[in-house]
């Protein structure tokens, strides 16, 4: 990138274009979020959106939200859940760095933040789906979207399905949006489009934000914010230049699974203004092995034959291993009861009558699928898997021939992507500096910060716009409660 | 850490205790390398230490450098290398995300610099250790200190060993660090010991670093920098909440190869300046396996009886995988013949007649050790490693019983470690801003900052000190050559 974020003077602003309490950048999930609490608490709201129309990356998702502590819908489907047992599976699902704060907050939150959704209009619907599965594909709207049920989680917190996804078929993240976006105007937040974001203004001696720089539309216009400006521009997959130097991992992703305004310049603009930054090589990885929840049956293995993790895992943990444990070279290995058409239609890489002569023709040493198969089935008819720990409920020893093998490596197969690593807040919302220290009048939410999510390996889907929605209103609270800079 | 590193501006110093052309923080092997060049260029040199003494990380090493592309040692030991050849593998050593321009000058430079630090008076002997090790114990000088001979390292480079240890017997980094201390007096540089420095003083409208803030024994000292402050000050593998934040693998090293005061400070105080930092979550990690060589014939297995690398990879690659592939859960498969005592004193975790009792003792699921160690000797005995490709010198079958298992788990042996993250640099050492800028009058080199080597699996001993000194010098002429901002 070679626009330069450096944050600029008061003194450099020749005069406002436009005024406001709270200026918000970026009008996805977590922009509309903040947009709509900061304007119901009386702040004057303008956000300031780069694409012609807001949306962002939470338009482009399934609209997959993690809920959970006990949501009218978990009781609804009989699942009982708490705010301690939510919290003791998001705390791992978070990483290795889980934030306490966010954990606790987006937790004990998670009910109230579930009917504030609800109220704004967005249909959840009082029924579940028991097959394994990425998202319902019909109007269903609870699923166990994580890895709450897998190895090792299951050891740690009572299993709840937490995925709410709004009660439309497919994909619904643009079902899910429409309503945060009426709901940003109807709160009386003003929106300007095609607007994107360059440079903050920041007082050198105090280092409060005081507006910034932005081009809207093909011209320079300053924008006064008086109480705070909350970044929420998204991440930054679509920069492959950051990416190499923060993220390499993730340059094995070959589908951005993002807004194209997901490239980084929100962070860089946080940056320029002081802001810290952490987290920034990690990222949710994924290729999706399942639907069909029969594919967790089968026997996942490297280049050397060997498998490398449990099969029931999210995928986000199953791609984590695909890639960093075995190299993104591995294949499915399924037999004709359990195959079933992905999503990501994976294409078959062999089909052979033995599993030696599938070994063979996936060019893996002699013996070691032969071995690992035999393993897997020896254990398996007894409901075990010492090896990787895979749920019960999964574990059936391959049957009889043909047997298949799904090309999963990184050169067949779907790796879709987005970014973990952004600024460094506190729950608050409010952003920090390098030693720890809140940059006065700025704020940021959703992947343009390092947020509630953290690592894609202990990732559940819903993750992300859920610490979005959630984080983004709180940021949008705390800016418009935090007194004027005048 | 809770010190707040933000710059401060000129107007905000009282008056300047210290002054020099160039001002350079930490007395390492960076930090000397610097002050040497920039004294003998001609510049007034004043190096601010914050133990008290200098030395650092490198007086602390082994003491290997890695020199290449066809050094008197290299070519009196028989060995011919290339500028091209070392830069194949260097550029590979360097990690996914190498810095093709460090990595040309690093290699183009590497002959000249071999003389420079020679004619310091470090004494290197035109000698070659040919067994495998992480440095030669005796008085020699020239071994194969990386992955040069190693899958998958060498199918793209000619292999040379590139590792030189001055000729002194055990571990030298002190040896070696007295040599750089007397230059940097020598040469005229002046030296404060007991300096911690603590903020940058920048213009805040050119944005241009004037000097410093530092803690001088007690004392708040200012000292203006006219030409430029050199940062190298070391990594922060000292700093727990840096690591948990920024590094989390890293937490899994029980053992800090570095000095106490790589806690981060320098990158902070970089970053105070509105220096960028990339690469915050590698470092290097090892738990060494070895010397003797003899222990890269062995079988290294994680908690399932799965070999996961080639055993005669880097110690650096062998440790990244034993924490990232076997979950820092593995055990190293000798029969007598082979085993001898380790550095580390690794603890034997099991002794057994036969490899399925030693599977049993280690709680290996059934019949996985046996069959790993079966087809490990089926296919050495003809030479080959179709799993994991281990050169052919160290293919043997595991011979009669007895067999050991050292244990090589995190809980139970020693993982030594020190980062690769930190401010964003030029190959010129100057300091860039995340929009990639310079930072007037800021430089940096050595761990402080992400240098050449980016990555531990792909690492070889002697990158380190050899990035540090080769691109501490070039700071220091760099910064020597620059105008002075009065």
């Amino acid at each position: 990138m070679t626009t330069d974020t450096t944050a600029v003077p008061p003194s450099a602003v020749p005069g406002w274009n436009h005024e406001a309490d709270v200026v918000i950048v970026g009008h996805g999930g977590a922009g509309a979020s903040a947009a709509i609490e900061a304007a119901r608490a009386g702040a004057d709201v303008l956000v300031l959106e780069r694409m012609t129309r807001g949306g962002g990356t939470t338009a482009l998702s399934t609209g997959v939200v993690y809920f959970g502590g006990g949501t009218r819908v978990q009781r609804a489907c009989g699942f009982e859940d708490t705010v301690e047992e939510m919290a003791k599976h998001v705390r791992l699902a978070a990483g290795r760095h889980a934030d306490e704060d966010k954990v606790q907050a987006f937790c004990e939150g998670s009910v109230e933040h579930f009917e504030w959704m609800c109220a704004l209009g967005v249909d959840f619907a009082d029924s579940y789906v028991a097959e394994k599965t990425t998202h319902p594909f019909g109007e269903e709207t609870l699923f166990y979207s994580g890895n709450e049920k897998a190895h090792p989680f299951v050891e740690h917190a009572r299993p709840a399905p937490r995925g709410h996804k709004p009660a439309r078929p497919g994909e619904v993240g643009g079902y899910l949006m429409e309503f945060f976006l009426r709901a940003t105007h109807e709160a009386g937040a003003r929106v300007l489009n095609e607007c994107r974001v360059e440079r903050l203004v920041q007082d050198p001696a105090t280092r409060r934000v005081v507006g910034l720089v932005a081009d809207h539309d093909g011209t320079t216009v300053h924008v006064r914010a008086r109480r705070g400006v909350i970044l929420a521009a998204g991440g930054f997959i679509m920069n492959k230049a950051m990416l190499a130097e923060h993220a390499p991992d993730l340059l094995d992703c070959n589908w951005e699974a993002a807004s194209p305004a997901d490239d980084g310049l929100g962070i860089r603009v946080g940056q320029g203004a002081g802001a810290d930054v952490a987290n920034m090589s990690e990222g949710l990885a994924v290729n999706a092995i399942y639907p069909p929840g029969t594919h967790c049956m089968g026997v996942l293995v490297d280049e050397r034959g060997q498998r490398f993790v449990n099969e029931d895992a999210y995928v986000g943990r199953t791609t984590d291993a695909m890639l960093r444990r075995a190299g993104g070279r591995c294949w499915l290995i399924l037999d004709d009861e359990i195959h079933g058409p992905t999503q990501a239609f994976h294409k078959v890489a062999a089909v052979e009558a033995t599993i030696a002569d599938l070994e063979a023709a996936l060019g893996i040493p002699d013996g070691q699928l032969v071995h690992t198969v035999d393993t897997y089935n020896r254990f398996a008819a007894h409901g075990e898997d010492p090896l990787f720990h895979k749920a019960p409920e999964f574990l059936r020893p391959l049957g009889e021939g043909p047997y298949g093998a799904l090309d999963c490596t990184t050169a067949g197969s779907i790796y879709a992507g987005f970014t973990f690593g952004g600024l460094v807040t506190r729950a608050s919302g409010e952003v920090l500096d390098p030693t720890g220290t809140a940059i006065p009048g700025l704020y940021a939410a959703g992947r343009v910060s390092a947020g509630l999510p953290l690592e894609g390996r202990t990732y559940a889907s819903g993750l992300s716009i859920g610490d979005a929605t959630f984080f983004g209103r709180v940021a949008g609270r705390t800016a418009a409660g935090a007194a004027p800079h005048d």
